[in-house]
Formats: structure tokens, C-alpha cells, sequence
């Protein structure tokens, strides 16, 4: 059983869990203490407990970092040396684990339904995805009621994350003629917008819980990205910040993204951004696209850093732009990050100095 | 190999499928000839093919027809007496089965991603579901291309079939809070409702394929329908008609649907009726919740009549009032329809006459 902190002791599902293994005459092994950006030395923890308790299924209980931290434990566990950096830093397809299983807590990164793990080397600064299918969590209970007790910053960041991930495959480029698709992540937008805020006032709010949990599930598991081009840099630009700076991955998420579309934004990009902001946020459909671009990444601000309450800036974060250079040419990994707008290591830098700038609304 | 009539080996997939299974040094068996509404005897032809030749695989090649069939065969070929009829008219939840792979060329019932199978005994009139997490297909190919031969009236009662799947799940009473799922219904019959027209005048239009297959999936694979009532009559009472009369499943949706949305509008359902005018066919969210809903039955008639160009009534095709009365205690089993009203069977008998009744638009 991996989790994070005492929060799920607070709330009664660690009990609810331990009686559960009682009744079922089951044996359970704890590692606890996994961080928001897991490490791989917490990984590897796990994974000499597997190894020595002949462990046969890792349970997760908790958020995006303690599920991927489980996938971390599950995929290492069957390797001989049983270390899950090779692993991560070599990106493996991961092509056996032992089984994983979800009791989520944050409506967030998606892991409870996904093929990924995000796991970080605090030595080196790297942050990297680990991917297989085996990975997939066999089973994912989400019970709104389990998410009731995460404070209002968690769920502001947890709600952007979610965001991002659609905006990650939403076709800002072109004609999307997939209708399904791109409607559908429409829907899980206006989810995140719609319910985030309640959830923040009303914590204990089921319906806000249950959209947001589903909203979570349903931007990475596949449902709503089908034949769309990956073609967002942020998720990989705020790897890097959160690699260097620890910050929550939704927060670094939501101040880079207006500016990343601010800076891919011109007239082959504009439509889309236009039908972005009128789907999400009701921007007027009446404006010339360049017009209606500029209103939908305005009102995008308004939420991340308003209706969701997050700092605006890196600044505010207490970050400078001493590490721009290296965390700009480690993201492109040499080469350039492709997508709607093929992005280069000096554009990646441009961004994260627009990140320092103040907004004005 | 499951497959229809001779419409594969027109369009070149079943040469494609031989000469891969020949790539592949695997060996293949046939059974051909599955009806419309596939019956048990042909399913049980397959199950002694199976037995006969140590079949590791049933693989469907069609539409929802054919893979009903195959997981039929699938589920009767583990079975001692090799009998599929008594496992459908016991409503057994099947255990086990070969697995199923299907390759989809109709976008209809969605059983190309879901977990039943409706075979027909026509000596008992009977029409019953086979149902088992066993048989949803292990593997679904879905290439639009393959859909291209489908005649016009095939198209029609195929994307009405869609359409009706979601109907059956849609929120039409009560405050309905779970939008994505909701969102998720209406981008589906959105996309109906866009390229069901467009996919009968160009049968070989990729996106209208495409949306329409994914809609077809999407409609009965889970992702549409958590947490809502199953509270449609419609799909209970079409069965009992194709049943005594053989006619084809999408039409008789068509035909039953909109009678059924009548016969339930009142001040209780009035308002999610007309929430589903608005977002399907763009009914004025100004009108009152009675007069919206009545123009949403509408617009449903309109696309079913005149946009897929379905015959209105039950007599167009040549059906009399003859077994009503049988077909409607037959449907109710003894006791009544759930749902967002609780249906008996006089309730049936007057839904299948309104069936009779002209329309006028």
C-alpha cells in the first residue's frame, strides 16, 4: 500500500482500507511519505519491500504522485536490480509489472486511469514520464467523498491539471472534423470550469467532486484524444519547473499556459483559439478570430489566476530567470518540441520569461 | 470468421482478412450467412464449428448483427451441450467464452465495444440480450473505410440506432448534475444528427464515417452512461416488433421513439425533453418547458422522416395492431418497464398504436 502523507489517516480511508485487508484475510506492507513530485529513491523503497515481501498487487491510495510512484514500485519490482531509474531516465515502454490498483483521493493527473507514471530525480533535475499499458491500474475506485478533505489550493491545482490535459490534445491547428472528440473535451473543460470553483467554496460538495474526478479520468485515458495531434509544450516546460523548483505541477501548469498560447498564437492558430474561448467560457463568436483568440487567452487568465485564485507569475513563486537557458534546452532535449507550433529551446526561454511578466485583467 | 451476407467480399475485406490470416500461418473456419436479426440456430452452427475444429478465436467481421452472433458462438462454445438458447432465455451472465475480436463495417449497435449479444429464436417470437464482461471483444478494428459500402438505408437505421442507445440513458426527468456524462450524450447524438445525412449522400465521406463509428462505440461502451437511469422503454418494445415481424432494428427505433417521448412528456419530464431539444436540434431555450419539449418531439420526427428518410408508421410497413396487445405483455414480462415512468403493458398497447397514427410536420 503506497500513500502519501497522514491525510488519508485524517480521513478515515486508511482505516476503512486496513479493515477491509483484515476481512479479506490479506497481509499489507506500507510505504508512506511519497511526495508531490515523487522521487525514485521513494520508488526504489518500495520495491525492496516488494521484492522481500513477495508482494503481488501494489495499491495505490491517493493522488496522481502516490499512483505514480505504485507504477514506479509495480514496474521496478519485476526487474532483477530493481531500480526504477534505468528504467525512467532510459524511457522504457514498460512491458511487465505486477498489478496496480487506485484509490483516488485528487481529481487530477489522470494516472488512475492512464498508462504513465511521473517520476523525479532530484539529483540530476530530471522529471520524466515512465509509459506501458501494464501500468494501467487494474482497477481505480473513485468515490468523490474520498476527495472532500483536499484543501482549496490543491483542488485549484489539481482542476488546472485536468484542464491542461485536454488542452494538450485540443486541435488548435486546422480543421478538427472529429467531431466526438473534440466535443468532448469541450465537455471536460466546461466541467473543470464549471465545478472547480464549488468545489473550492464547498469542499464537501458531491456533485463538484464526482464531475472533477471523472473530468480527471476522462482527459487521459484515452476517451478524448483520439487521432488528435499532442501538440501543447506546457506539460513538458513545467516538468522542468517543477523539476528545478518543486512547485505543484497544476500551479507551474496554469502560469504557463496563457502564455504559451499567447506565444503560438497568429493566424493559422487563431480560429481554433477562438472556438476554444466560445466553447469554454462563452467568448463571443461575433469577433474576427485574432479578436476572439485575444478574449479567450484573457479569459483563460481570468480563471487560472482569479476564479482559481493561483499566483500569476513565476516571480511570485520566488523563481528567477538564473535556470531559463538550462530548463529551456533540457525540455528540447537538443532537438525541438514538435506540436502545433514546431518550438525551439530559445522559444521555450522566451515563454518562461513572458512567465515572469505581470498580467494585467 | 462470422460474418453476413456477400457485402465483404465485395468491398475486398474478406480477401484482406484471408490473406492476413495466411500471413499469420493461423488457420480459419467459416461461418456465413448471419441474418439481420441473427437467430439461435445459426449461432449454435457456429458453436459446433468450434467444437468440431478447437476454435481459439471467433473473429466477426460486420456489423452489430454478425458480432451479436459470433459472441453467441463465443459464449456457447465453452458450454457442454453447445446450446446457446439456454443461455440467453435464462438471462444467464455468461463466465466465460472464447474471445471475441470484431471488425466493425456498420456503425449501429455498438456491440462492437460493449458486453451483449441480442440473438432471436423465431420459433418463440423471442428477442433476448446475452450479456458477460467475457464477451466484450478483446480487440474492436474501427476503420471508416470499411463502413463506405453501407446502403442509404442501412446508414439511416444504423445511425438511428445509435441515436435511440443514448436516448435510453439520457437524464429526462429530474435534475440531471453529472454534465459530463450529459455533455458527453449530446456530443454524441450532436454528431448523429451532423453526419448521418452527410454519410447517406457520400457514402464514402471519411468523417462522417468515422464520427458515426465512434459515435457507435461510445454510445454502449460505459463511457456514456455512468451513474444515469436506463429509463427508456424504447429498445424493449422495438425488440418485440422486430421479433414478430423481422424488421430492421434502427427503423423500428425511429418509428417507436418519438410515440414514446409523447407518451411520457408531461410538466415532470417537460424540461429535460426540451434541454435535449436545445442541444441537439437548437430548440429556443425561450420557450416554456411544455411548448420547448413539443418542438423538440418534433424536430426528432423531422430527422427521423424526413432527414434519414425513414417511413413514419408501423403500417408503412405493413404491420396491423394484430399482436399489440401479446407483444406489449410480452415486453413487460408479467410486470412493467422502469424507468423515467414506469410502463405497463397497456401502456405498450397505446404506445404501439400512436405507432399507427400519420404524422404531420
Amino acid at each position: 500500500m503506497v500513500y502519501g502523507g497522514g491525510s488519508i489517516k485524517k480521513n478515515g480511508l486508511y482505516e476503512k482500507i486496513l479493515s477491509a485487508v483484515r476481512e479479506a484475510d490479506m497481509q499489507l506492507f506500507e510505504l508512506s511519505g511519497v511526495e508531490p513530485n515523487p522521487r525514485h529513491t521513494t520508488a526504489n523503497k518500495g520495491v525492496a519491500i516488494c521484492k522481500k515481501e513477495n508482494i503481488d498487487v501494489v495499491l495505490a491510495v491517493g493522488g496522481g504522485s502516490t499512483i505514480d510512484c505504485a507504477k514506479g514500485v509495480a514496474a521496478a519490482a519485476v526487474t532483477k536490480d530493481g531500480d526504477v531509474w534505468p528504467l525512467v531516465s532510459n524511457h522504457v515502454w514498460v512491458m511487465g509489472a505486477l498489478p496496480v490498483i487506485a484509490v483516488l483521493t485528487n481529481a487530477a493527473t489522470g494516472s488512475e486511469m492512464d498508462a504513465w507514471a511521473v517520476i523525479s530525480n532530484m539529483d540530476t533535475n530530471e522529471k520524466i514520464g515512465l509509459g506501458g499499458t501494464v501500468l494501467i491500474p487494474k482497477a481505480a475506485f473513485e468515490n468523490p467523498q474520498f476527495s472532500y478533505s483536499l484543501p482549496e489550493y490543491q483542488t485549484a491545482c489539481g482542476a488546472f491539471d485536468i484542464f491542461n490535459h485536454i488542452i494538450d490534445n485540443y486541435y488548435f491547428a486546422g480543421d478538427a472534423t472529429f467531431d466526438l472528440i473534440l466535443e468532448f473535451q469541450e465537455a471536460v473543460m466546461r466541467a473543470v470550469v464549471k465545478w472547480a470553483p464549488v468545489a473550492m467554496k464547498e469542499p464537501d460538495n458531491y456533485e463538484a467532486r464526482a464531475n472533477l474526478m471523472w473530468a480527471s479520468s476522462m482527459a487521459l485515458n484515452g476517451v478524448t484524444d483520439g487521432s488528435t495531434v499532442h501538440g501543447c509544450a506546457c506539460h513538458l516546460m513545467e516538468h522542468k519547473l517543477s523539476a528545478y523548483y518543486d512547485i505543484t505541477h497544476g500551479h507551474g501548469l496554469a502560469i504557463v499556459t496563457p502564455r504559451w498560447l499567447k506565444y503560438i498564437l497568429d493566424e493559422e492558430t487563431a480560429p481554433a483559439i477562438h472556438r476554444f474561448g466560445a466553447k469554454i467560457f462563452g467568448v463571443s463568436e461575433d469577433m474576427s478570430a485574432m479578436e476572439g483568440a485575444k478574449a479567450a487567452i484573457k479569459e483563460l487568465e481570468k480563471f487560472c489566476f482569479q476564479t482559481l485564485g493561483l499566483k500569476a507569475n513565476l516571480s511570485d513563486l520566488g523563481i528567477d530567470e538564473t535556470h531559463f537557458k538550462a530548463m529551456a534546452e533540457h525540455a528540447c532535449g537538443g532537438g525541438a518540441i514538435s506540436g502545433i507550433k514546431t518550438l525551439y529551446a530559445e522559444d521555450l526561454e522566451k515563454i518562461y520569461k513572458m512567465c515572469m511578466l505581470q498580467l494585467d485583467f
